[in-house]
């Protein structure tokens, strides 16, 4: 079976109880996740196995973030294991006009204290058929950024194809910083995501002036393929009407065609991850071999079916996903 | 006072917390529901006294069964203990694109394995003034369908109205087998309650093509009078928009005119049991005298409100009904 | 810094769980609120130093209900300690087609049996820079109605604004008496804020048969400001869509000039409290200098935002307001 | 079957979370309860029916508390509704040295407000064949005073044994109105159940200096018979070791011989309500016309056993009660 | 890494919330646990590896529970799905002089259901180095004892140590066919565990009269050795003082002398397990090769750590094991 | 009044639900705590007002942190704002033989990372009748210890009694820096809280040899005494006899007598802070002027208190402390 390998940070994550804002809490969910470890879970629930490196504490904490990947079939036998803390994110969810609120607290973590040499890469990647990560890892230090671009480069000399979902946090860095990684490590990068505002937060490149969405999508898709010859790019869009509600849609960009994805309302039980299940599901989709238009209808219901899944992780089977497109 | 008798199962009912989903689930609430059961309950709500039929085991979940009923006001006095087990079945609540999920676990229940014999029909309605059963019941067994018949029978020679709610359960029976045993039922049934796609899916009964939902409807009404000489006849129909979302309203024929409720927008907190609620709101509303186009209203009205109830039980007041329909 | 100084109520409120009902409560959530202290919490949350003024028992009930007014800023030092017990109210939320229900059980609360000299309004007040008050405090007894009379007198005298949220609630009192008191409060009142129906309710005063929202507003304000002498008068105004949706907006007139806040269309998470924060919010911008259309527009998004809230206690800060407003 | 009635108040019982005080609640448990009301329940657990006698509001609340009686079986056809409000008591439950702490908020209850003439005795009582009180009913108000004194009275002329257990409560009135009160009451009451401290404590009746527990308790029960003429007096003792840590036993007089039970080590986990099921226990035992020192033993162990039952309410069979004195 | 092998019934565990009854129960915990997959993943804890064979349906609860197993590292390659349901088993724990009650719903279950052929026993066993069986598997159906059959024998062709928890439970089967069966199956048991009241129940094996609790061990793990030819026998007693509280200990016989450990007074947070625990020890223990005593000692500590544990998995490391039985 | 002025750290306490472990964790319950925050808020129900210093991030959880604070009444104005996070520590209840476990995540938090001159000591000591600090302060960073020193030396110059709890937490410096650190810190002190078992680890004084309890108190006590010159030193101890049951007791020396306490036995609900209330007991007596005995028996009392109360802060009055050791 093809096996993708994804590559970053698994945080845990402490979410309030219903609508209660952090300053309210009285106690929190627990529930782990993060943008590369959420597209390997989603791999796995559609039934492409994965694996998920990165590197976690040896305390009881970094052992259920690795169990919470066990769980669903992830394959956690390259995780390091050593670091001083895992990365903790807050999240207390929209609602409303009232937005979404997360405060991080992930400096220091395990990961970002990795440092090269960490992991052996050859072997890692020895079996795999896809290499995943996002702009978030290298994000995280220097040395992450050193070994994002180590796993990029050793995916290449493999032959393995290698994703990257731009992923900009600027709570993590500044644009120009951000530009100059994440625009080396793209030099290794086949597949690229984005969502539909990152081409302009970190390479500067703009739809022409006045374009609607479609329009905007195919400039930006276009340019992104100019700039770092990648094989395809999709560009997911969101359009808010309030905090849980939105619509959702993507277009896939082959070199040569443009296919829109239909468009979705959505009325959100949980705002993270839909774009890692977006990205899972893409992948899941071109290792499956499907058609480019399907390959696209997927991902977006797989990104949708997410939105209804409670924690980072979604939880959704490829006939849920299917039934929902089909369907609707 | 005039009392309903219904029969059936009651099946333990447990459900996921907010929006986890089945797999996800840490915990689960517990209630007691079942077709017929929702029915009393609803009657025993709206004033109107009512008596549940059933066959729990002598355990603490089938007394746990018992006291639900007994809390709201049924009379649980010609309940059966014996048997091995309660059904069961677990729910896992739909929001937006993705569907309501239910697994059964109902085979080998204590009421599916009752026998002939179990009840004294004579006795259990000398008192009655309306006896209730749903085409889930004699789906559950082969005695159940005996038993079913045998209720139903006594009823009629008795001189008590018999309504039945067609109920098809597809994870139960066939619809050759269920059309022959409902057809066979109904032949005692004065009052038909019908979800508008059952009748074609039991009896193969379609309305004119090409008609619309008022249309349809009435062929469909019209039909199944024809068919089995009902009295009145009432059809349900639901409109989705999403999977708690939906436009909910009831068509009665009466053999002569068609009184159509109003059509009402619903933004559910339980999807199970609305039905149900119907059926008793109409029962309530039929031994209250109410005239036709009040008694749909009515009726409407309350599953509508029961939309709005966790668990199966509706728990709304005549007053609360009324104050629906009448000012909204 | 300018501060408020509010008298009324506060009791514990218990929740039921979720979307269920009073009947089906197997669990309360705590939570304590009242309008007057709602408003001195709001205060706070802007940024706006405000003290609260009541009597509660001497036990552990009415020493939760202090400890919640400190935990959020709120100055306790003037709160009276006595009297046998802390008002309470059961609150069942509304969803859909169900209304809201509370049941109040207030009667003879440490509040309503204070007696006059029990507040020593001169030094309370000697550094207040605005004094709140509703038409609750006035209708708990008639005690509280002679306090209610000598705080607002003691606050003209020292030259102090004096605020009156109506709030007409007449589950303590009748029509007439309400306008008698409420009346004869008004004489010392500068602000007054009234919701759409309430001068109606208790002054009998209509807008022009036939008027829209927005030309009733004016009326009802106008014929206020006559009869009263009011400085301002604020008036919002609700139109439901179903239990939880509503449009919120409101208008304030100066004596001269009628300003028109944008209209909200609300999805709300608790429905009490919006008024109140919208009053919080109205003396903050009176105190921080924004002229009239900047005031009003603040006020109605921060009652919007307290939809968003659990709890009677608003729990949004200045930017978070701002931004909503400047940004929608 | 012999059917017991039980005339008291039944209260809603707010409970904190385990181990949280009530200056820390966030939640409450809500159950429902009241010393005479459990001996209906415990007696309907056992298998005597039980009639529960009491007035409660008409909302949902007082709803609420009549199912909560039902579901056990309890008779609550005799309940009459009105009146404002019910009562409630918050309960933070002890721990190792931390005592148990209680807060009645009971006053203007719809029970302490009913008046005479409320209650036909003559049909209550008619098919009854024990009559039981508790020195509470009588304290709630002078009304209540009232009618305990003519339903003890009616139950006299009509041949039915009175039980009274002397239930001394501080918090309601003084030591020597109670005395007076309770020892009018006494004159009708054949079964008088006491706590050891009590007979000191409302009678001043003492045993004599320097005697141990089961001097004391004999000692006691012959002064109670020789004053009153009670045909038996059953006296219980709690040996406390920490707050949720004690002793219990009791002793049977009969007029003529000592019956002393097995004493128990409990480790409680939850504290109220062992008398009432100890008294219930008596109640069925002596319906059952079980040898004295059966009915002590079962008596007590039906007590010990409750204290292992969250809530007012026993929840344990006839079984469990007597697997535990025959087997321990 | 030497693998171990356990073969049985994984099955969903509701358990009530804190002390509350099964009748009481307004909610359940939710678990998965059986006595084999109890000991798969208690090796995993300790560090050697474990595969659990069983068969599940393929629904979510199944599917929950192979992600419980793959959460803490157990091998579920080898899970055959298929059937209609799971076995499920409500708990409600007792507590002082309350016993524990479980309510057990498995008949019908996949497992018991599954059918000689299901599993490839040459393939399962090829690479495991120690086979694990409890007396619980041949008794849920005839299929599951011959399945038992067959996997003992495989094992002891391909000379894998096989272990055998007697564990007789007379809710599914009485003695003498248990005897028969598990008679039968122990020619291929290496290693016995037994509770000491089994060899008796099941064997008819008895201790001499007036024997205290050490010479019974002797005796009974003598004869058991006699009679079956086990390489090792050990017998584990418990000795009640509470529901909750009991003293645990164990005795080794590998056929010339008896280790007897430490005995340890509990105060249980969760009954069920302890002796899975203890069997995972002993086997982790006899893989590394620990000297007898050492063994004995590992494995009643592993014991005693799961009875602070709640649900049926224990959750402690090797480490914490050791320094329990080495410092206290 | 006397006002006591506590300088530490507080964090954010996430503990897991009931007997779960972290590794178990769905969920944790927030609360707020840290040694000397905890003295404070003891202060503060004793009666006697305190403030706390320190510094906290300008997030929602830093907020609430404070809020937790002023709830019971702490003073926290002088609690400066910035840095990046709050320190968090996760809390794992043991019982029985399983030993409580936490996992501290304070590196880089506000407190640590905050520096000289962000507190104007002589401005917050001005009105101070006590200063309160712990080993724990000045061992988060260098400039904490830096902090530290300044602030006990400007309270030394004011003339304001300072007292330390000498709290040696190996988890965060070795023996040696503590013992230089602290023992320069104990210049300044006059009054010295000591863990019978820290006087030996961080200075090396050991009671002499084969001495019991008592004996080493004092041993310990009159070197302590000797080498800093307090004024009076107390020592506390605990005799564990499982993980939360224990025998609590202390010793208070004046540089003249020795004051021993009774001794407890503790059956603890939360095993953190009770060394805290101890300190805060104490200081509440030496500010009310009682007599050593009496002190010492009211700070034990209070730490006894404190163990049977959920979270850091203690929640008990000066009532309940009395009653309990003039009663028990």
């Amino acid at each position: 079976m093809k096996k993708v390998v994804a590559f970053g940070e698994i945080m845990m994550r402490l979410t309030t109880k219903g609508n209660r804002r952090l300053i309210q809490a009285a106690g929190f969910d627990v529930d782990f996740g993060g943008s590369e470890a959420n597209v390997a879970v989603s791999c796995c629930n559609y039934g492409t196995p994965a694996a998920f490196v990165t590197r976690l504490p040896e305390n009881a904490l970094g052992q259920a973030a690795v169990n919470s990947l066990r769980a669903v079939g992830v394959d956690t036998s390259n995780i390091a294991r050593g670091g001083d803390r895992i990365g903790v994110y807050y999240v207390e969810k929209g609602t409303a006009c009232r937005q979404q609120n997360i405060v991080y607290d992930r400096a220091g973590s395990a990961m970002a204290a990795a440092t090269c040499g960490t992991f052996d890469w050859e072997a890692i990647l020895r079996d795999a058929s896809w290499f995943h990560i996002s702009g978030i890892t290298p994000a995280l230090s220097e040395s992450c950024a050193m070994m994002s671009m180590e796993a990029c480069r050793t995916a290449n000399r493999l032959g393995i194809p290698v994703s990257c979902d731009l992923n900009y946090r600027e709570k993590l860095w500044d644009r120009e910083t951000a530009g100059r990684v994440i625009g080396e490590l793209c030099r290794y990068v086949n597949i690229c995501f984005a969502y539909i505002d990152e081409p302009q937060e970190i390479f500067g490149i703009r739809p022409s002036p006045g374009s609607g969405r479609e329009e905007s999508c195919r400039d930006l898709a276009r340019e992104l393929q100019n700039r770092f010859g990648f094989e395809k790019v999709a560009i997911t869009s969101l359009d808010f009407c309030s905090s849980m509600k939105f619509r959702f849609g993507a277009m896939l960009y082959d070199g040569s065609s443009f296919y829109f994805s239909r468009q979705y309302d959505i009325d959100a039980v949980d705002r993270i991850g839909g774009g890692d299940a977006f990205c899972g599901g893409f992948i899941h989709a071109a290792l499956s071999d499907m058609p480019p238009q399907d390959a696209i209808e997927f991902a977006v219901a797989a990104g949708c079916m997410k939105y209804t899944i409670e924690g980072d992780f979604n939880a959704v089977s490829v006939n849920e996903i299917r039934r929902m497109y089909e369907e609707s």
